[in-house]
């Protein structure tokens, strides 16, 4: 067997903060600004892998807190790894699953060697330390693994945001020694930069997590509860405080238009349940904005969704079509929309992208914009 | 616009009763024995039309009631007819609408002008005639329309029988005026064979219907209570009383083995949700028989379904992984395991014509029961 290609990052352009580079990892290349589909349970939900990759997607995330659960990470591990299991040959980033033992477990109890919780499928008290989150996302065989960290829900009181802040760097130290002594080539580990609202706490999570040394960094604790202001002033802050040369991942952001502000403050990697979450809903992103397939001024529109599209679903199915499906309780039509909104979100990162490196960015923005603002073309 | 291709039934070979014969239709040829994918509200549940086309499927169906319910006959006419709405280039067969009023609504009103029945979405009262059913089916553009017909469930006393399948024959009669006064090149009109498990009733009934005058004859009121064995019974007295040259439809039916039966009667197109419901509900169809995947067996097996299986799904992926996706509740476990099964559908069906064709009818359904009875492949 060959040596995997070991992970790397590299910087290509910039265009004033916005970074456009490139990620190497043993399952190959990802062109940065990065989208990821949220594959929580080993799956995009509602898309067959070679569906996602149509999109364009050259990663996906997949919940580390779902996969241990069911179907466990040791039975992964036998049947070959994750990509092998939900037959997706490219890149895989895995969480800690700290964020889903805070949002989806009923119970749980925060200690210095980890947590504690109760499992929702059936129960079961479960334990998960830094090293053993380490340990699961390796059974897994994932390319970017993320360091376990205490995430808490904003507002919050700063003497919580410091206390959970800490914790996750002492986590942080734990995950790094735990992902050397397994030291599976080619593969990353993250940081995760927390401290919530307070620009002081993430100044000293950012900087802790350097001296520690990770392959990137992650903010983490953001989308959480903060005005969409909080969000955009506490990434900028941070950004500019991270190794250049590391990629930046930006964890559970957004709509498109975050992901267009997030960029230019400087970040690179992103995921969001939005764009299958909201399909599955009958929404709609595209260039004309969200447009809710559910409303019955598409029930007698022939128009495709956008004739423009890069996808197949927006161009080959009238709204009228797209609408009954919705209104019928069809899973195909969220099929379809999922598609239709990871495509557009891969369009958009494609756009970025380009913008970055012909240094026209501000522009691109600019229109990109100003057709949202503008909105859907009228039916007649 | 050139005159469509006039609807036509060729018969290529037989073998026993066994018939091997090609459809034409507005939309295309159908190679018979044909089974048609249920795509009751104008999608093939979970499946994009392409992936339809892929298991092999010449031909779809689509339900008259539920489509004129909604979204609405006239719509979809206005929208361009069904093919274009639900983006399916090929032929498509629908029914008249009447089982589903049987089946489905709550409060219904037979008499002699039509059924008069409470729409089980919004409990509107509607009324559906012979005319108004060839209307509908007109409207949705389909290839091959059905009589409007009254389908009693077995068991069922003979005078119950007897006056549904006269009500029946003059619903035939003027469905076949209806018909004619609409006259549209190159669509068809099957009358339908009632009379429950009565043999002289079913004699009767296709008597009568011939004397009309269809471009093809279904077997309605099967598949409804009675014994497998009273079905093949009825069948093997009815197909030989149908004329040679003209298509058989079985409505409704049935497993893999109840197609072979009815093919060995003379039987040659089908139509069931058996497919995509079992594979909703996890599962599949197979050379080795149905299997179950939310069976705890297959948690750990590495092992596709079925390498040697027509669909890659069956290929690509292990069972462990379809185990997951049915325990986890995953839809993209619905629509793997539905194209899986109507592409072991499809297969069958092409094994059935060329068996046909090569006068090994009997050796072929011999194999494929055998292997049926054998069962699964041990994992070790």
């Amino acid at each position: 067997m060959s040596t995997p290609e070991p992970f790397s990052y590299c910087l290509i352009a910039t265009d004033g903060a916005a970074r456009r580079g490139e990620l190497r990892t043993p399952h190959g290349m990802v062109a940065t600004p990065a989208f990821m589909p949220v594959g929580t349970q080993a799956t995009v939900k509602g898309l067959a892998p070679d569906a996602v990759r149509a999109t364009g997607a050259e990663i996906v995330l997949a919940n580390t807190y779902h996969l241990m659960l069911r179907p466990g990470a040791e039975r992964i591990a036998g049947l070959g790894g994750l990509h092998r299991f939900m037959n997706w040959p490219l890149p895989i980033l895995t969480d800690s699953g700290g964020f889903q033992v805070m949002s989806l477990s009923e119970l749980r109890k925060i200690e210095e060697r980890g947590v504690t919780f109760r499992s929702h499928l059936d129960g079961a008290m479960v334990e998960l330390s830094p090293e053993r989150a380490i340990e699961i996302q390796h059974l897994l065989g994932s390319d970017i693994a993320m360091q376990l960290d205490e995430c808490v829900k904003l507002p919050a009181a700063r003497t919580d945001l410091e206390r959970a802040m800490r914790l996750s760097l002492r986590w942080a130290e734990r995950s790094k020694r735990a992902f050397e002594h397994a030291a599976r080539a080619g593969h990353a580990l993250f940081g995760i930069v927390q401290g919530g609202d307070d620009a002081t706490l993430r100044a000293e999570s950012a900087r802790a997590l350097i001296d520690i040394g990770f392959h990137g960094y992650a903010i983490g604790g953001l989308a959480v509860g903060e005005s969409p202001q909080v969000m955009l002033q506490t990434i900028a802050a941070v950004a500019p405080a991270l190794p250049a040369d590391r990629p930046r991942y930006l964890m559970g952001v957004g709509t498109p238009d975050d992901l267009l502000e997030a960029v230019a403050r400087g970040m690179d990697m992103f995921d969001c349940v939005l764009p299958t979450r909201n399909g599955r809903h009958g929404v709609a992103f595209t260039r004309f904005g969200p447009i809710s397939l559910k409303n019955a001024r598409h029930a007698d529109d022939p128009r495709p969704l956008d004739e423009q599209s890069s996808c197949p679903a927006a161009r080959d199915y009238s709204r009228a079509y797209l609408h009954h499906l919705c209104k019928s309780g069809e899973k195909l039509g969220g099929a379809l929309l999922s598609a239709i909104n990871l495509a557009y979100y891969q369009e958009l990162m494609a756009g970025l992208r380009a913008a970055i490196a012909g240094g026209r960015f501000a522009e691109f923005c600019a229109v990109t914009k100003a057709g949202w603002e503008r909105g859907d073309i009228p039916s007649r």
